[in-house]
């Protein structure tokens, strides 16, 4: 089960003014389940995206980049059940007819529309299944859809992923919701697996995407269930305006609708660390004192995808060693970690000093680390000693599930 | 069980003349089992040695590099149970309490013993158990002790790894034996866990280092069990000149020796992963067409340290967009991969065209996938069409025994 992760009701979330979701069941993998997502924006509205750096991204991926860069975007359409990666010119044809069935049911053109997908890569989609799902998802758009939103992006997930936030800017009531899914291929780079925020205000397309991409690198781009980088990670931040307010270009007011987007996004990232496969325990793996945010996301990351610290969480067994020897080969992964001087690095175990000076802390015993190892969620503090740039990785623990979860997945 | 690992038996080891070996049952971590090993090494032999680049590297590579640089090497002894790093001040001095024991038992100075430890991290070794093991060791030291010794450096192998070769050099026959150890905190980063490798030929000390080097980047440094590079990875090459050849130092002569020196390495680093935590498929990934080792090296470890490849091979799952996923985000570790053409890669498994032209094979079915899927020995074939370089990766799988083994170590 996820790990401390709160209920979603319905009642949770906002809609926000100017966009609709719809969805449809149209059975791409299994019969009877939500697998098709129409988000239709309203005229006007800025949308910036991130996306996966995985060279073997998905035709809806290549396919998005592409429309964000010549047309405005006016709709979103996900499905789930097949990545449509790794399908070769079929894949990108197939991407287009998708674009092209939802614009001709909204009165659009083709690169309005932004395509997503998520499941089996190395598959084609089944056209005619997602072609016939189109018109009911279209024909069921409502603002106050998101939460079937929700479970309309879901693969592996157990739960769905969502939050809402509101701030008054300048007067006006600003909105914010955000949806999102994980649960396995997830070591995003430069985005996540599928992450859609929604808000009311108005903000320059110009700064739009500035902001999408610092809100992806300080959220999405920070866990890491499994190290796996997927071929369709996107992250899309959509502006309708309706709110009412002057468009944010910066300044405080944009600062302070900035704290908010992060909040939402920063949740909603580490609610897939919270469900990722097979996820028991949910570790923050912050790391501070170092000379760049590379090398303390390096450190982060060598500890964080560690299948042998990911398995002594699994146990709750204080076996710490394995932390300073993933420490110690994190310069593997990043250059200016070369001259890493262990003698000045401090580990923690929540509040617990648990090695400094290369070796064990004199004054740590077994029962205080025990303590924190059987809690569901640590906190793994890592003082570098070498300078003072900090960073955070958010990461799960490795479980019999995890194996079955992935040996079961296509089956 | 381990993958096509041929039984072992002591007549399947040669003696090498000038190293006699030793054991001792110490109880360091668990009484009734070998886990002292001592080797005494004949005046004059040449010895070179390669080590993790782990920065937590533990204190006996420390000390092993400092004895290396400084005198002859005539002994060398090994303990297993706890691996001596993370251990600070008092863990260097413990190392070298234990050279100094080994020494007074052979009339020899510490600096003349090269230490290693294997087990634990973060605890201090037994020091009263381990210097009271060390008189039994050296007590029974023979040539013909090859096949215990393998057994004595074991930690959660199930299956002891050595093997022999002989070839004729200028008329002399020249004999080749080695052992290591796995099984898990598996990635050899300069290095492997621990491996020993004996020849009673004659080789220039100068020349032994860097054929020692090249020994283990094309052995132990090619393969993965789960990314970890160890804190105590070791690799020792020994040269007694007892077989009277005039001492090597470049030509066919040492090309011969080289290969036969390579086969014993690649065996027991392949042994390595066939016994690697939880295996139950060996995987051998070939990377062909690249434009530097580098590259090949990192798309192979990337496919290699996948958890979901793993899984999917331990599943026998031919679910081989993983493959795709793993090699589409290895430009994350290597920059000169980050122009990757996907267009121009072609994945085979076995002898199978899966993909090509950023998508599956059109000749490609299932069933011949599932066909090779079901076998215990898989070959990964990625041909990057972009040079002339190839390099080679092996691995193994994923299984709910890895974590099984992995969340109960230490107890």
């Amino acid at each position: 089960m996820p790990v401390n992760l709160p209920p979603l009701s319905a009642n949770d979330l906002l809609p926000i003014a100017g966009v609709e979701l719809g969805w449809a069941e149209a059975g791409i993998k299994k019969p009877n389940r939500k697998d098709v997502l129409v988000m239709r924006l309203a005229e006007g509205t800025a949308v910036a995206g991130v996306f996966t750096e995985n060279r073997f991204c998905a035709a809806p991926v290549t396919l998005s980049k592409q429309h964000l860069a010549s047309a405005p975007i006016r709709a979103l359409v996900v499905n789930t059940g097949c990545a449509n990666a790794g399908t070769g010119e079929e894949g990108l044809n197939n991407a287009q007819k998708t674009c092209a069935a939802v614009a001709s049911e909204l009165g659009l053109s083709a690169d309005n529309v932004l395509p997503f997908s998520t499941g089996v890569i190395l598959e084609q989609l089944p056209m005619d299944r997602l072609l016939a799902g189109i018109p009911s998802a279209v024909a069921n758009l409502k603002e106050a859809n998101w939460y079937d939103a929700a479970f309309a992006i879901m693969t592996t997930d157990i739960a769905p992923k969502a939050m809402s936030r509101q701030v008054t800017i300048a007067g006006k009531t600003i909105s914010i919701t955000g949806i999102a899914k994980g649960a396995g291929m997830i070591q995003p780079n430069m985005a996540t697996m599928l992450g859609y925020l929604a808000t009311d205000a108005a903000i320059e397309q110009s700064v739009l995407a500035g902001l999408t991409k610092r809100l992806a690198d300080e959220s999405f781009n920070c866990i890491t269930v499994d190290g796996d980088t997927s071929t369709n990670d996107s992250f899309i931040v959509m502006a309708t305006g309706k709110a009412g307010n002057a468009p944010l270009v910066a300044g405080e007011d944009l600062d302070v609708l900035y704290a908010a987007l992060k909040e939402v996004a920063q949740y909603l990232a580490k609610a897939i660390v919270r469900d990722g496969e097979g996820a028991t325990k949910f570790m923050t793996i912050q790391v501070n004192g170092g000379k760049t945010h590379d090398e303390c996301k390096a450190v982060g990351y060598a500890i964080g995808n560690s299948p042998l610290v990911k398995t002594a969480f699994f146990a709750s067994d204080p076996n710490l060693g394995r932390i300073l020897a993933a420490v110690g080969y994190a310069p593997r992964q990043c250059d200016s970690l070369k001259d890493l001087d262990t003698n000045t690095i401090r580990v923690y175990l929540g509040d617990v000093l648990v090695a400094e000076h290369g070796g064990r802390a004199a004054s740590y015993v077994e029962e205080a680390g025990q303590k924190v190892m059987n809690e569901a969620e640590i906190t793994i503090r890592i003082e570098l000693g070498r300078g003072d740039v900090n960073a955070t990785v958010w990461a799960c623990d490795f479980s019999y599930d995890y194996v079955k979860i992935n040996a079961d997945y296509r089956s």
